[in-house]
């Protein structure tokens, strides 16, 4: 079985939780975005089931979000996910620790240093999650009075790869020589100064810290639109992708490793991991039970919006506890008031349900036993649905608990997922190569 | 003893020292600065040892010097400063941790927020050296072809400490009531939108991470020019100075201290620590030899360059094994030039051991048994030339574990330093208040 290709695992986490109403579920940690001990014990329960990575959600901003619903959310505060990570770093061994960062509202050498100092710190398990920040309420706290365009955010945000992984090369493997007797401690023939000038960035460098031990942290996107899809297949290691079904997952993933080809990578240099929200249960019932107990934590003035916004139609009028009446045709988006409507339809939600699940976590969702779940992450496994799952826990450290203790040896008794970690970097979990230094190519 | 003054000591840090020839003295850690294991180890000790704070040190670029000089230091790479201190936040408990951060190549709601992050993390530990950032170098890694006037860079830095400091207040103490029950997470009124819009400014705010456990983290600064002096006095709770000699001190301590006066501030509300080069021995002649051998691991060529700065003189033609000869006077700084010449003359130093002394560490130095440091810093403490000290070790980890071995037990025998700490917060530690929040000035 060892053979057998395996699921990569990320845990994409908020410090409560996801989901929205999560933080009133009973035993959770409502004070987890606050109290680092919570943390520190999710990522070791994370690293003690060998999961690949722990993925730390961001944003620039207050979530916007009317102020009703908002002050229901426990995501107003939150750790800055470089300072968290770093100190998780130091508190676990194997897991891979992924941060997002912003190419829109940060400077390129500051990414550069702080992901290269992660990597050195954690002994090469640092990611990069690449994200153009689309909030426009961020650009207000940098000194923008607009939000940059989202085509030119995706021209900048391709510069600033370049740069950054420019920086990272600044120095050869072997530059530290650090020979006492001589008293030489690099050999400057071995390092770089980038120089950069470009349309966006204008960057002299050379980063004055060694090249990360992963040569480049592991680099990550999120992107669907278009120049997303093409920044991706051109730069990205992880895609971490939003997918409702196996048949949306499966277009996009030939899609992506498509682009790939063209762009002369090998299909196996990018992993596909879609969020995947998972609730466990001894049986199916069971754990629907259990999501729909979480949804009905939400707030229905807070769902409501939600719901309103899917269907393009004002649902305060409607009767929350009756089925959802029909919604003539609107402008709003096609999609999304199919969607909802098909769930509704589906699972026989009130309007209140529907709305309260909208409002809590509404994406691709893995809800039954552990075999069930395991199923269902098989399938898309071997159908190019995708390389594995950022994994989204219902409750912490509820949901987290039950996913390790049943789920996961449940694919590992399938020969789905590791039993035991093969490497010591994050590169070494995903199967990724290290990126030759491309001002000095020659091994060290 | 126990109602005495105390001396207040930080650890002012480079992973493998402030010395440029430390990294090839005996039992030296030349690869600190990739290597995480031995930070928390000096850390861990310093914390054994009930220091106040670990301080990192900081630039934005490699250090500006000719590249036979630079290739023979350990400067040329190093952790940033909030990784590092965040990793460190979790593997210890009480010691409090200082990171530079730059007002002039940073924004301050990435500040602001970082700094609350490494709060939160580390239970109330965090400090902020602000600074200005005066290597023209730096400005060239952030897009900018001109470094930015000395007297600029003050306006703004004040003006992004208002910004930082306001947006820690951006949340009441007890604005998170997380009451499940109803399903509030935080009361709205409790919450304040910053809305600057100043000179070089324009942050809207709120920040989306709770009031920092200190209110805000110690604001600590270094500036000693005029501008500097008056930042400090208006604002700095730590003023880390550099003085060659105690009448400095002196003379530093009552302008400064009185400038508070004038501000409307009380005169404890601000600790004034120089830095402290120390260098310990179970003779006064064995520390002096330590630091000699210390000195003579500084490359000629290096040191030479260091020299003829300071000399305004070249001084490559010397014979360096001979005394300094009579210079010239030129335009160079005069006070740097007699301060060599006089070094020179009281140590009775050849050419070659003056210009390693330069290039190794010429501040402020304490060198000899326990009992002449100890000496030396309770006389500045008790004449007000300083609060106390940030601590520079001559090697790590030997100097390090020599200074906490010995120097400190005679500094608790005086009663000059604590034996144990006796809050949980770098406040604590200091002695200063807890701010109140502008926004909120009722007690939560």
């Amino acid at each position: 079985m060892a053979s057998r290709r395996q699921l990569k695992l990320g845990a994409f986490m908020r410090p409560v939780s996801i989901h929205t109403g999560a933080w009133r579920y009973p035993g959770a940690a409502p004070d987890a975005n606050f109290n680092f001990a919570h943390l520190k014990r999710f990522a070791q329960t994370l690293e003690e089931a060998k999961f690949d990575a722990f993925f730390m959600a961001d944003h620039l901003a207050l979530l916007n979000m009317p102020m009703e619903a908002l002050k229901r959310s426990h995501t107003a505060t939150s750790f800055e996910p470089f300072t968290l990570l770093s100190a998780l770093a130091a508190v676990t061994e194997r897991i891979g620790l992924v941060a997002t960062a912003s190419t829109t509202f940060d400077q390129p050498f500051h990414i550069a240093r702080r992901f290269a100092s992660l990597d050195h710190i954690s002994g090469g398990r640092a990611g990069w999650n690449i994200v153009t920040t689309s909030n426009p309420d961020a650009a207000l706290n940098f000194g923008l009075d607009d939000h940059v365009p989202h085509d030119e955010r995706y021209v900048r945000a391709r510069e600033f790869y370049d740069v950054v992984t420019g920086l990272w090369d600044s120095w050869a493997d072997d530059a530290f020589v650090r020979d006492a007797q001589s008293g030489i401690y690099f050999d400057p023939d071995r390092l770089h100064v980038l120089d950069h000038k470009g349309a966006h960035l204008s960057v002299r460098g050379p980063l004055h810290i060694a090249r990360p031990v992963q040569g480049w942290p592991v680099i990550v996107q999120a992107g669907a639109s278009e120049p997303g899809r093409r920044l991706a297949a051109e730069t990205a290691e992880v895609v971490f992708a939003a997918h409702g079904s196996l048949a949306e997952g499966q277009a996009f993933y030939a899609d992506v490793k498509g682009r790939m080809a063209a762009a002369g990578r090998p299909r196996d240099a990018l992993k596909i991991l879609p969020g995947a929200f998972v609730v466990v249960g001894e049986t199916d019932a069971e754990a629907r039970a259990k999501r729909a107990r979480l949804d009905s934590l939400v707030h229905y003035d807070s769902a409501l919006a939600s719901l309103s916004v899917a269907l393009g139609h004002d649902a305060s009028r409607f009767d929350p506890d009756a089925p959802l009446p029909e919604i003539p045709e609107t402008n709003a988006s096609r999609s999304g008031r199919e969607r909802a409507i098909a769930l509704a339809r589906r699972e026989n939600l009130t309007v209140r349900q529907l709305a309260q699940r909208l409002g809590g976590y509404a994406g691709l969702a893995f809800v039954g036993t552990p075999r069930t779940i395991a199923d269902g992450m098989e399938e898309w496994l071997e159908t190019e649905g995708s390389d594995g799952f950022n994994v989204m826990f219902p409750d912490l450290p509820g949901g987290l608990d039950d996913f390790v203790r049943t789920v996961v040896p449940e694919l590992q008794d399938r020969g789905l997922f590791r039993r035991a970690y093969d490497g010591t970097t994050l590169r070494d979990h995903l199967g990724l190569a290290r990126p030759p230094n491309r001002f000095f190519p020659d091994p060290a």
